[in-house]
């Protein structure tokens, strides 16, 4: 059997922070990095998706050991922004219903994902 | 009271819909378009974003109309793409339960917003 | 008659200069802006560019008159970042020949345009 | 001595040219690709940059052997478009002066160059 219903506000604040989600990571994915330069653009990243309607935090961690790790094997200085350097944890708040997700490495690919879906009623 | 509980599927479902939204719209903000480039780039938004995990179905409409009225009042032949010339939907498919998804004006604004959540068991 | 030559250490630095504004533009245009975030957005853009190799100095002004007086006809508290609200300096040193570039809107679309092309010699 | 000028029109293609580049990087990187969708994608970066002021050609090319060789070594069926899977040649005609521009791979980064800068007169 098959049930279509109207969406529950704990299913549109899912959906709210995965919009989130795939916001910061394609907006800011492919910039140019180096450790000198991840403060700033963390700050950045954070600020603007905390514009967001329903977003009540965001936090975003450029891992420099990464940053390092990768520039060490390079004669660059610098390198593009992807998942590998990135761990970030996004707050909902949609109608009382309160969505944390959070992104990090697993076997070598950046994964997003629920962490808690917690009513207020 | 509050209630904490994993996640349920329908909605890790929603999440993940969510994600291929924000992907989609701020991957291709702001690319050059003008009408005759916009049959391209339609195909090329809902190619790529369908490569997603749990992506069953990317339809977009780049809206020509909406184009060619803000092309009359300028005096260039392209412009920013931007949510006043999107129309989009997208399906997707985790662990059994179907989301669609859409995006379109609402007072001036580009409204994302879940349309139904079908559980299949 | 037609000359080919090989490109002039000048036109090498300004193709360099050219490649940071097309950088600078597309990848944080559509970021989510207000006010209160303009500053750190800013930050970042200048920091991420002057990474690029031969850039000596990036300086970002979002506007935040327009940003206002764009959110003050809406119902919203922020918008998209758009070329209306950015004035954008760049000054590229490639082997000893230094061009400054500007972005500022005019006629109401924002134009990019060398400044100055400056040869040491 | 320094000597500062005007820019000539081929400093201003080649800065022209310059911006075609990191345009079409940066609005595009990070874009979800497989070999499937390889080739709207790059029909859509074409189309997209050649409506820019003073464009005349864009070839983009997604080496899909590059792709292949990239998925192979992983578990997805997709990855994210960057500078190791594109050869693009970019043709601006500035007053007059034609630019061409090649974008390869060089000891394992993306490589943007002008290739031919040419004066009609």
């Amino acid at each position: 059997m098959s049930t279509d219903t109207a969406p529950t506000d704990a299913e549109a604040a899912c959906f709210e922070a995965g919009i989130k989600f795939g916001s910061l990571y394609h907006q800011f994915a492919g910039t140019p990095v180096s450790p000198d330069t991840a403060p700033s653009l963390a700050a950045a990243m954070a600020d603007s998706i905390e514009n967001q309607p329903h977003c009540r935090e965001v936090t975003v961690d450029v891992r420099t050991d990464e940053l390092e790790a990768a520039l060490a094997e390079s004669t660059a200085d610098y390198t593009e922004l992807t998942g590998r350097f990135l761990e970030v944890e996004i707050v909902v708040d949609y109608e009382g219903c309160e969505v944390v997700t959070r992104m990090e490495m697993e076997d070598g690919y950046p994964l997003m994902r629920l962490e808690s879906v917690r009513s207020r009623e």
